[in-house]
């Protein structure tokens, strides 16, 4: 059920792009248990500094340009503890198939009631 | 007090474009009684299969690559009869008067506090 | 912990679109206590009146096709107050730095819960 906006910065070749976007869905099916083929993703590209801007550092983490923001709406209901695997997956995945560093993976998850949702053809598959 | 993203894979008309932009908004107005003119849009196009990322079927609905991803935030408290409605008529209007599907239609609500929300000069309207 | 995203009609000098960027950010720090290194936007401009559709008017406020749209996923928290003195500062700075009318400056904010962000590394600061 999620929605996934992966806004990365622009130069990148399709595969690594295609990694980047393979890496936060494998995440969310072993951490979420996100059905396989529940995949939707807008994937778009910014020029780093200028349209896709992060500090040099926060947290005590240093950021380069090179970013990648993953924005995912998904239903509520997740752990604590999942939320912190779904995390560490990405970051570990991303870093380990694509060419971005860990640090610079950041992850917000905006919930919703399942009801918010509709898959095709109008219908409301998880409304009670 | 709906702002609406209208994510449609790219190459399609302007008058295409119009007549979905046209759909989700009187869709809204029809069915979340959204007033005629509180209609903010945010419609961008994106590459299919790379930037516009849906599985071939989910929950046993077929997709194709010219899908149309509409994520609307909005205030809360609408029922969920309303918001079976909602996602029925975008996907009819849709696939009725722009050459999109009714499969390949997905609808996503994300819902905030009225307070959360300025139109315009600083104001609250919403606000208690 | 906000992650911001500002989306522009096209057309702006870059000078302009920075002017934006900062001065939503500011707002953020001053009325929100956002720290000054906690900056993450995702700044886009889209062609006016397709692209970035809004009304003539709406609640009283006229609109010109010159629209900038800010929707800001944070945590939750904030007072009606803070909210208040948020959107106040964001209109009144980027029509006072930029060409960018009060009247034609969109807020919305979408909260979540501290636990849902992870700034980098995989890590999960907010979490309890």
């Amino acid at each position: 059920m999620p929605l996934v906006r992966i806004s990365h910065a622009s130069g990148k070749s399709q595969d690594t792009v295609n990694a980047i976007s393979n890496g936060v869905h494998r995440a969310l099916v072993n951490t979420f248990n996100v059905p396989e083929d529940d995949r939707f993703q807008i994937v778009t590209e910014h020029a780093a500094g200028t349209e896709l801007v992060a500090p040099a550092s926060f947290l005590g983490i240093e950021h380069t340009a090179d970013m990648v923001f993953v924005q995912i709406t998904c239903a509520e209901g997740r752990s604590s503890e999942q939320k912190r695997s779904l995390y560490e997956e990405i970051a570990a995945t991303l870093s380990g198939e694509s060419a971005v560093r860990a640090e610079d993976v950041i992850v917000n998850l905006v919930e919703t009631k399942p009801e918010n949702w509709s898959f095709g053809n109008g219908a409301a598959p998880f409304m009670n």
